[in-house]
């Protein structure tokens, strides 16, 4: 079960470094390498095409196709997959030298180096190409994405015979017509559309198949060449060079049709272009960099994550569903499902509220497909999707889509969330609000009472926990329920006339809401301090899951279906799932029995597990352990632990590892009036140090072993419990001794 | 809710009448119009073709095809989906006259009948057909089965010039060219091979595409023609004839090459065989006809059943699975359910009990694929398919075919319920013992052990009731299993060395059985009289079955999936069913509490359910209720109470109308030592009688509302209860007055 690094990129705190190219690591390289500015994502593939193992990659935020799938014939079975699909390959670029095609698979190469810059955004490949023994030619490709134009990216090439001149013939121009290779065995291609190219540009107007969504992507060249459209969507402009030289493109990818595109592109240059790039990364990082002594790997680890959490949403521009790859590969459709708000939001609360409105933003655009989901399910209000590119349920396991609520229930506490970080009460009372009247409709209907005790609980249901089926009461579901409607009533009684007008409430309805609150089943033994995961957990037959053998993993692959749902085993945490959601609810003696009892149950098979109980574990004082549980979260993909990086990002892991840190090793709790930190470093942490942004403060917290610092800038004032102390920190800055266990116990 | 009649045929009590033919019943008449001798099935389809709605539907015993679905993903999950063909239409007949060819859809025709004689088997169809103005033709075609020789059928074309003479001319021969409809929008042909035809035969060699399985199909006809093979597998005889006259055809469908074949054709004729077949009907109803005076209806509806029941197996020659539909259509794709041991064999085991070989053997044919279900379910022993046509699980929906143990009891039930009523003690050692241990193998394997209590049982399961889905102790999973691995150690430990010596039993195993056997979790209730259908089902949100509105059926197709599956309703029999096969377990006031509980919650979606309700309140008294559940179960195709007879006839209802009327209305039981009677007579019955074959006698039964008569013939003396009173029936007969419901109750 122990994880275990297969480390390929050299050890760097700024850097990704690949010296040297190892085709074996070709697909885990292109997704280590993936480029991405929340509009658009590209993977780290070879600009000139490689004939090897490769996933080429360059995705559009919400562009997808659609498959309906045969009906099941039961009423309320999802039959839609939609999936996050290939666009264009802008980089596109074919080199020729003395009759030979450069491809990495086969030509003969030498001082090849990669490196992944994260304190500018750019990736810069170069390489010595041997032609033949007399022509040796250095190549540079270099690229990046605008933060600031989304929808602009560059790419430059630059070449010096080094040995033996030549002539070199470059094709280069935009590609629609790739294959996207999840949709059937030989794969296919979803586009149609017509092209133009001139003399230094490139343009093609694309159309996805079924969706119909269009793409208008437009290159500029800085050098002019021969125009060439050999099919209607791949464009290319032919450049022949004698000499050492260089050039780039700019490339637009839009939604929207702009006829002044080339006019736009022609203002801009590489350079101005990346120079915006390294301001506008250096204010991200000033704001939330994590800065680590003592262990270079985890350094490493926790910029590399906040990079890529930075590379997937952070203008408010447009509404984000977080895949669960992001921008980098096309694993699980590239859907995104309910760790958006659980996990993905906490880190943009804190560093970038900008972003946070991009996310909310989803769920609102949202909401009419989830009122549709609950119809289809015999419920009023609204049912999230489990998995979703478009809003739509994409999960075609009725076992999951229709018996998981935890979507729904997320998305009511990312606005609970969102709305006691920020105090955006204006939000929650016109925008939030819609959408949590809408889910406790739901999780009004969805559920039922017990007939025999008139507690109310959902049945049939399937936590966070996926190894527990059709269970009822399940205590996280019915723990979220209670919460929601308990804010949503909370929050409609805050309401003015007018806003109240627009929910168009029921008589009762609210009323309905609190007693449905009172009697949720949420059972706690008194003697024990245990919840139950579910009505009968505690009997079911006990699996000590120590004893199962390695090769039985992953279980889905090597069990038989049913039997990995009738045991004791989980998949992933439950109860602490709510324990780490709401820790100001419960006393550490709780979580602690609760940890006890349910940590050694867990095989952690969910990307999602290791960072709550290492969280947990923090705050438990229990630090080896802690440390254990983050061990690989950051590093998760660099070193890929998990041998799927190939398939892109693991970006709710990624996720978790900030969370890990801020709310395990530096102990941030979120869910009161008022910030707490208690932190509890790791043995090999010299220091940490990261900085918060809240209510128009920016709050940096310096942490070492004798002592934790903490400086607030900005004109609000700033109230912040140290281990259950409040301090003010103004701009000298407040020194706090750090905790010790007792101390920590006391600020739980 | 409530169920009414679509009546079209005559009602009669020894014949089945259409008169006048009705295009809106075609597809109904094809079923009931159904033929079957177990070997082959024939709907009662138009020999002469018919361009209307149709299902030309002729089918051979464990004749079928395979077609692989995608693969899940998940371990254990069926991906084999085996259905049963259409194979050779050996009744093809075209015929036409004056360049019009003759087509019920479209031609001219009067004094249709259509008569199905159960006294004989034959199936007779005649009417006028105007041609034109000046020719009028009456034709008659007759056909039936040997349940003799039952690879042949034979087919007769009788015609007389009415008015006007004129050439008829007739294509006659073999069609294997058919499509199966349920295979894909525009159906799919499944046959390849080679044909031949000569002036007075027709032969076909044909074999399925997938499974290679190869039919002989040979044709002899008493009249010569003109041969012709238009298509490789469709070998026709041409005929023109100018005079009144008739011809027939003999067929043999073969799964053996017999080169003889013709020869031992032309040793037949259709009057040769009919006589046959006269005497072998009239030899079934001397012993297994049920009379009922008072009521036609109920009289032709139990005929009707009894006559399907040895249609579809009777011989005890081929292994058979009685597929849900018999040979009579091809929905549920032919395949077989766990009711054929606790539906269907009870009949043949007192009216056919060589017949019942033929289902036993199929459960032993078919060991070794069950092993292997067991080996992808990761337990050991045999785990029987919930749905199959070769052995092989076919139910593709994993909620079923993982969570159902109860086909494995089921087989374990039939082999005890077969072993106690014939008292074959060596067909148990030698045969059912092998069964018997390879179920308790698997039972002891899928089990676990409540952590909290240290009670076996089963986790993650689906009763009988199929509204509730992946509970834990489903009580009739618990109750089946103890009684299985009860009798298994009782078998085992009766056999000699020789036969315990090929179990190849593991040391510990028949205690581990024990053990299992004594800690089984049956929670019965010494208050309440209740058993809880499943651990917490007394705690499920309760439902009004009667508050739901009619429009809302059938609820697969108008409730959400999930939904149907979170409250106390239920879809069939599930405590009641244990109740109902091991009646002499249970109290008159136990079965009372259990079934006044669980009969208001029943909404009986499953055609089983009906007849087991009807049995227990016979047994309870309650006359009344007894009927209403019993009132449309003979009739349920004779009158297409389902609205889907067209489908094919529904056997296991068949059976269980048989059982309703012996075990409800005659209040048989045969879980003792000794059988037992209680009957209770409907109301409207005047008298009820049939004989029971039991161990070499023949025990003929005669209710009246003022005495029973049983009378005995046969080597052996039997011994019966009537209301708990032991008897002995001699040859001249014992009278006992009939009972009252307080006797009933000292019976019970």
């Amino acid at each position: 079960m122990s994880k275990y690094a297969d480390r390929y990129f050299e050890v760097n705190p700024w850097n990704v470094i690949e010296n040297g190219f190892n085709p074996e690591y070709s697909e885990v390289s292109e997704s280590v390498f993936s480029l991405g500015n929340e509009h658009m994502g590209l993977r780290g593939y070879f600009d000139e095409g490689y004939s090897g193992k490769s996933l080429q990659g360059s995705y559009v935020n919400g562009v997808y196709e659609r498959i309906i799938t045969e009906k099941s014939g039961y009423k309320g079975i999802p039959d839609t997959l939609e999936f996050l699909i290939n666009s264009a390959d802008w980089v596109y670029t074919r080199i020729s030298c003395k009759g030979e095609t450069l491809d990495l698979a086969v030509s003969k190469i030498s001082d090849f180096t990669r490196v992944l810059n994260m304190k500018t955004g750019e990736l810069k490949r170069s390489f010595m190409w041997h032609v033949d023994g007399e022509t040796v030619i250095s190549l540079t490709f270099s690229r990046f994405l605008s933060m600031k134009y989304t929808e602009i990216g560059a790419s430059k090439l630059e070449w010096e015979f080094i040995r033996g001149k030549s002539e070199l013939n470059v094709s280069a121009g935009l590609d629609f017509t790739r294959k996207h290779m999840n949709a059937g065995e030989d794969g296919v291609n979803f586009w149609t559309g017509i092209s133009e190219a001139g003399t230094h540009f490139c343009y093609s107007e694309a159309e996805t198949k079924s969706t119909k969504q269009k793409l208008y992507a437009s290159i500029l060249f800085s050098k002019e060449g021969e125009a060439q459209v050999t099919e209607p969507l791949k464009p290319c402009v032919n450049f022949t060079f004698n000499e050492n030289g260089s050039f780039y493109r700019l490339v637009c990818i839009s939604k929207t049709k702009n006829t002044d595109v080339f006019e736009m592109l022609s203002k801009h240059t590489y350079e101005s272009l990346f120079a915006q790039n390294c301001e506008w990364w250096q204010n991200q990082w000033e704001n939330s960099d994590i800065v680590i002594e003592g262990n270079i790997d985890d350094q490493q680890g926790i910029r590399y994550c906040v990079f890529q959490m930075h590379q997937i949403v952070h203008s408010g521009k447009e509404s984000v569903a977080i895949g669960a790859k992001g921008l980098t590969g096309e694993a699980y459709n590239g859907n995104t499902f309910w760790d958006t708000e659980t996990y993905c939001l906490p880190f943009y609360l804190f560093s970038n509220p900008g972003a946070v409105n991009s996310i909310l933003r989803f769920r609102l655009e949202t909401l009419p497909q989830a009122m549709e989901r609950a119809k289809q399910l015999d419920c009023e209000g609204a049912f999230y999707p489990i998995a979703t590119i478009s809003g739509t349920e994409c999960c075609t396991l009725w076992q999951h889509a229709n018996t998981q609520l935890q979507p729904s229930t997320a998305v009511a506490y990312g606005i609970w969330h969102y709305a006691r970080v920020t105090g955006d009460e204006n939000y929650l009372k016109t925008q939030g609000v819609k959408m949590l009247v809408e889910i406790c409709r739901m999780l009004a209907t969805r559920g039922g009472y017990d007939q025999a005790t008139g507690n109310y609980g959902y049945y049939g249901v399937m936590g966070p926990d996926e190894f527990q089926l059709m269970v009822n009461h399940n205590m996280y579901t019915n723990y979220m329920a209670k919460k929601t409607f308990e804010f949503t009533v909370e929050t409609v009684k805050k309401l003015n006339d007018s806003q109240l007008a627009q929910l168009n409430l029921k008589k009762g309805e609210l009323e309905g809401w609190q007693e449905k609150a009172e009697k949720m089943y949420v059972k706690f033994d008194e003697d024990t301090l245990l919840y139950e995961q579910h009505a009968g957990y505690f009997s079911l037959p006990h699996v000590d899951v120590n004893s199962i053998p390695v090769e039985d993993f992953p279980l889905y692959a090597n069990w038989s279906y049913d039997r990995i749902y009738r045991n004791d085993m989980i998949k992933q945490p439950d109860v602490l799932m709510f324990m780490c959601l709401y820790p100001s609810d419960f006393t550490y003696e709780q979580i602690a029995a609760n940890y006890d009892y349910y940590e050694p149950r867990c095989i952690h098979e969910s990307s999602l597990s290791p960072s709550v109980h290492s969280i947990l574990a923090s705050r438990l004082g229990r630090d080896d352990k802690a440390y254990e549980f983050f061990k690989f979260a950051s590093r998760m993909d660099l070193d890929n632990y998990n041998r799927n990086t190939r398939e892109g990002l693991h970006m709710p892991s990624i996720a978790g590892s900030w969370m890990n840190i801020v709310y395990g090793f530096a102990g941030l709790r979120s869910d009161e009036d008022i910030l707490s930190l208690s932190p509890r470093l790791p043995e090999t942490w010299e220091n940490l140090s990261f900085r918060l942004l809240h209510r128009g403060v920016s709050l940096d917290v310096f942490i070492s072993r004798s002592e934790i610092f903490l400086r607030a800038s900005g004109d609000n004032e700033i109230r912040v419990k140290i281990y259950g102390n409040v301090i003010i920190p103004d701009e000298k800055g407040v020194r706090v001794p750090y905790g010790c266990l007792e101390g920590y116990k006391r600020g739980l």
